[in-house]
């Protein structure tokens, strides 16, 4: 039943020759640049963009806040947030450690939505501290990613950041990740013909990404989702579930299931890892046939994913060296564009599970079971995202 | 005794043809962008600028804080921050009417200094607030142009941000223009042969220009400086002296004067006019044989220069459109650039002195009653400056 990971040996080869030598010299000095819309060679241009001429322009701001939107970048500009508690696989490295991270981040937006962002990194970790300071920035931007910052500390500054503003705010490592988690997910069922609905998910991971898949999954009509941490399957009867888990029990786990991978892998139909763990071979193979295994730790699967071809039908995995590569870049850029270009107030449901859709949609002709989302390098994912996302946004009344 | 106003027709023809509507569309969408330092086209790209390759420069700064510097953005990053309460002619309109003025000295940064800069503008203006807000950002910048923030606010608030933070900060109203205030009273005497130890200087404004260019001409030797405000002569026996005025009271006006601008301006020999005020024919007249005149404030001057010309032996404004205009470009750019470029720490009463004296130095061979400082675009100032701001840092100790 299973079938062969193809190996795209050209990237392969590419990756295998990038030294440490090439990565620091590419990082000097920092990826970004801040670079003007229009010249100031002579003073007629100084006199139009700044004094007397800008004066103008304040002046009918102050007139009219809503102007700012129009004579500003700050309509079309993400920030990039973090306080570096929780960075790749790296975890609590700060924010200077992180900046990297970040830049890359806006740097992505540019490159893939043709938004302006910046990294904005917090010396704080204290969720009062950080909601604070982002509502005294409000007037400096218009839509906030927050990123790697460590559960359960994320789920309640996620949503007292979007209660206090009224901008698009989206914690990536949350949506990003469940949206395009659901795009394959759709992507491999169809590919096997098979209805979502059914289908029995068990998800290793109950930090950021993890929690907000199973409700992602729970939103698109799956009853069926085990999660798992590093104690085992989260159930209502467990001891010791802080707020978040305790929520997830509830709406997780029909079954009652108690126990370990073992107990919650026997029988299911995917399997998603979203946890630096490994996953024994003889626990993916004693999955339902047909299976589904989204190894997407990175840059370790929590199985490698030959292995994991050995039993399963479709494996996909975080890398670039692999097929079927679930990565955040196919959802975020376009989610901002869109809910940016409608002016949306704040991303809903609604508009997750558009852009899961339009994800899909780009290679719904080319579907295979190596094929079951688009590269991330697909120049038609972006725009077909936020054109989903901005139609949602007015479906829902938020733009 | 007078020397004629140049008018620069040239450029005077210029500004009269730009329109409201020009100014508006230039502002469309704002004047920065973010921009990529390196192309991000290959799965290659990104896996040196984002997953997996970032890691390994996230672990280095993480192992080495210092790091940062090297391989982020921020060691060049100028935050320009405001809180709108000062902006221009136009007072207290708030973060968002200020950020067209923002983006302006962001683009400003960029082109006369290679600097990027982005505007951070704040919902607050409490000094506790903005301190506080700066410390959580310290980490995403490497220094701090504060801007129209009103006095006498913007001296604690300057005074608490140098002190919190291991970074250059100035708050460019008091300390851009007080450099080159003092580079271009420099040239006058020059011109005129005389000592400015001598002058009789009688500074109109007591806000944050005012108080600055007071300290500065005291630290530049002059003796005998006198300082209105609103309600006449700022003297030690006067009511109701904030803490502010009260200091300025103490280190200025040695011969004892009350009254107001007649009583000042009798015999004195240099006006340097940074409010919004007018200042009377006769009380110019009454001033001694071969005096200067900075009448500086935007966009009318405190007298027409070509009145203040029938009287005076030299005369600036801050317009363009005039000879000698005094205009804070001359100083900001280099100063920052100059600070960053050997990691200073503070921004030193040296430092600054050397920024007017590096300002002069260009014009030295070309000085003239109507050329007593640079062209705001002559490219030969910014190099100029942040050289002998460098300088002035190391023989502080600071960087």
């Amino acid at each position: 039943m299973s079938t062969d990971i193809e190996r795209t040996d050209q990237v392969t080869a590419d990756l295998t020759t990038i030294t440490d030598d090439e990565i620091f010299r590419s990082h000097e000095g920092g990826k970004l640049s801040v670079e003007l819309t229009a010249p100031l060679e002579t003073k007629r241009d100084l006199s139009i963009a700044y004094t007397p001429g800008v004066a103008q322009v304040s002046r009918a701001i102050a007139a009219d806040q809503e102007l700012v939107k129009k004579y500003t970048w700050t309509d079309r500009l993400v920030v990039v947030v973090s306080d570096g508690s929780a960075v790749l696989g790296l975890g609590d490295i700060g924010p200077r450690a992180s900046l990297p991270v970040m830049e890359g981040k806006s740097a992505l937006f540019k490159k893939f939505a043709g938004l302006n962002s910046i990294p904005i990194v917090l010396d704080t970790n204290d969720p009062d501290e950080i909601v604070e300071t982002l509502v005294r920035l409000r007037p400096s931007f218009g839509a906030v990613n927050l990123e790697d910052i460590s559960a359960p500390r994320c789920f309640e500054i996620e949503r007292r950041v979007i209660e206090a503003l009224d901008c698009p705010v989206m914690h990536d490592d949350q949506h990003g990740t469940a949206i395009v988690v659901l795009a394959a997910l759709l992507g491999a069922v169809r590919v096997q013909s098979r209805d979502i609905a059914g289908l029995k998910v068990v998800i290793s991971g109950a930090g950021a990404a993890g929690v907000a898949c199973a409700n992602m999954l729970l939103l698109a009509g799956i009853d069926d989702v085990v999660v798992l941490d590093s104690k085992g399957i989260i159930s209502a009867g467990r001891d010791g579930l802080n707020d978040v888990k305790a929520g997830l029990a509830d709406r997780t786990n029909p079954r009652g299931l108690s126990g370990g991978a073992a107990e919650a892998l026997s029988g299911a139909d995917v399997f998603l890892g979203l946890s630096a763990g490994k996953i024994a071979e003889e626990l993916i193979a004693s999955m339902a046939p047909r299976s589904i295994v989204f190894a997407l730790s990175n840059p370790d699967p929590e199985i490698a994913p030959d292995v994991a071809a050995q039993y399963a039908e479709i494996v996909a995995t975080g890398r670039s060296d692999f097929a079927n590569q679930i990565n955040n870049v196919l959802a975020f850029p376009g989610v901002f564009r869109g809910a940016l270009d409608v002016g949306a107030r704040r991303i809903t449901e609604r508009m997750k599970l558009a852009a899961a859709h339009a994800i899909l949609s780009v290679v719904a002709d080319d579907l295979s079971p190596t094929m079951i989302v688009p590269s991330p390098l697909d120049p038609r994912v972006e725009p077909a995202v936020a054109a989903a996302v901005a139609a949602a946004a007015k479906e829902d009344g938020v733009a």
